[in-house]
């Protein structure tokens, strides 16, 4: 099992446990945060890109790995994530360099079947 | 003369001056920044917003600005803006609200013309 | 008028700018923000205290001005609010120093009236 | 051994390796982060809630980990810490949620003694 | 009275305000702060350009103006001041360019008396 | 094989593929980023001890890691990294405590040719 399945089985199990405390505020919180990225205004492939972005530049290979894999079911090509990864490697700077390389290696993972 | 004037006034005297300083790395580090924002695999308008959600996680008001001014010129309408500034939001906490503040006087100036 | 007012006026117009546009999205945050600081497992002054705290290390003057407010109006005293100031301090660095000058300053004006 | 008692163990090594050096500056520094969470104005519970909130919304797993012990020590209950997690998600927003998985799982070490 | 003459009034006025409350914690930070910048095993130059770049990269207006200002007061020289723009740039990425901006007319300010 | 040489086992490869996609933009922001750290106005010495500086604020190990081994070729000792550790702690504050462990470990895996 990669690190991908990993993350997704982890995440999985404490998002449950999360939920499972009945805290009212988080539970809303989640819901919104799920809402933010249907397609309104926006489509979601391009709340996707936006949220691959700011999980670059805020530095989060998690929130990094659950976008490109978003990215990924949307359709969203190869170019495309580079293009991202481009803006967010100007806009952060070379502090972003170490989860560009968790980035490509993510998309990478999701391309070949291993994820 | 409103704030987005004085800031493109500032920007304009300052980013001459930096260049004025002859230095290579900066220099260069500029054309750069700009040529991240060219269509490419993604459309300017794709590109420019996800340059706004990054400078609102990033909590940026210059930057903010200046990605708004430049979505209006793409051509964004006032519920994809607030489509992004909700897609910040939610990444980047309550922390963002002054800076969604911010955001959204600018999106109102840019609109009526004051700018 | 002080800094304070202008402020807490710019604040309002703006949180009514921000309501009327009616982003059900946005709206639903500000709900969720308003709730996380009510009195629940943990009292307002405690939250209120962890709001001042947190909004210290991301360093945003509005953000402490807000939370210094609603202290004050909680009945938290001025050598409760140095302890804050000081466990944020050594959270977060020299870099907090202005804020903390900022702080002491809108502390200093809640207690005097002048705000 | 489970990842707490890692955490603890790698903490103590290395902060002895750290006192060691006998670096003047550092061992200061040590010394005010201890005297910052002991009772004065504000109780001890009340300040490792604060380090807890300011932990979160920085992201820092070890700093999670660490005040969440100090906190369990201190008497807090489960339900208090979610208060905390709560204030930290709204304040911080999504990009803590990572975070949060970290800490609840944390909190059920620390309750269950398989820490 | 230009903005540096302000920005040493205010910073002057309220470092005395702080040292009047009387916090015990606080006056140690403010003591190992100005100890950290002594010469040691590395001198003045070398650390005051070591909190520049730090300032710039963690974008903090007064931090920056502080160790230019410092920086001057050493005989560092326009030319280093640029570099450690430049690293600070490319480590920081763009968000870093306002601060820039800001840093580069507080060099020249520095520079031709007007400060 | 230590964490060290994994960690540059990973770098080497990632860099490599990251070249591979062969996009213009990430390339040229590698290359501005390698001339950052050149020999100029000012030296190699004091360029890397700032981007440790850096690095460490802004609380990225593999950066730290990367910077201690630079300092190391550039012959930089123990005793100047610690005055580097302890600048970075001050500024960062207790939240980099972590990154100092991790960073005290490197330097000595480094010296004692375990890396």
């Amino acid at each position: 099992m990669n690190r991908i399945n990993q993350f997704n089985e982890y995440r999985e199990k404490m998002n449950a446990r999360i939920m499972d405390t009945d805290h009212l505020g988080i539970k809303r919180f989640f819901n919104l945060d799920t809402a933010a990225y249907k397609p309104g205004a926006l489509d979601s492939k391009t709340k996707e890109l936006m949220g691959l972005t700011a999980s670059m530049v805020l530095r989060c290979n998690d929130c990094i790995d659950y976008h490109i894999l978003e990215c990924v079911k949307c359709g969203i090509s190869d170019q495309e994530l580079l293009e991202a990864f481009n803006v967010a490697l100007v806009i952060g700077g070379s502090i972003v360099i170490p989860h560009l390389r968790h980035a490509v290696e993510t998309m990478d993972m999701a391309r070949t079947g291993t994820s």
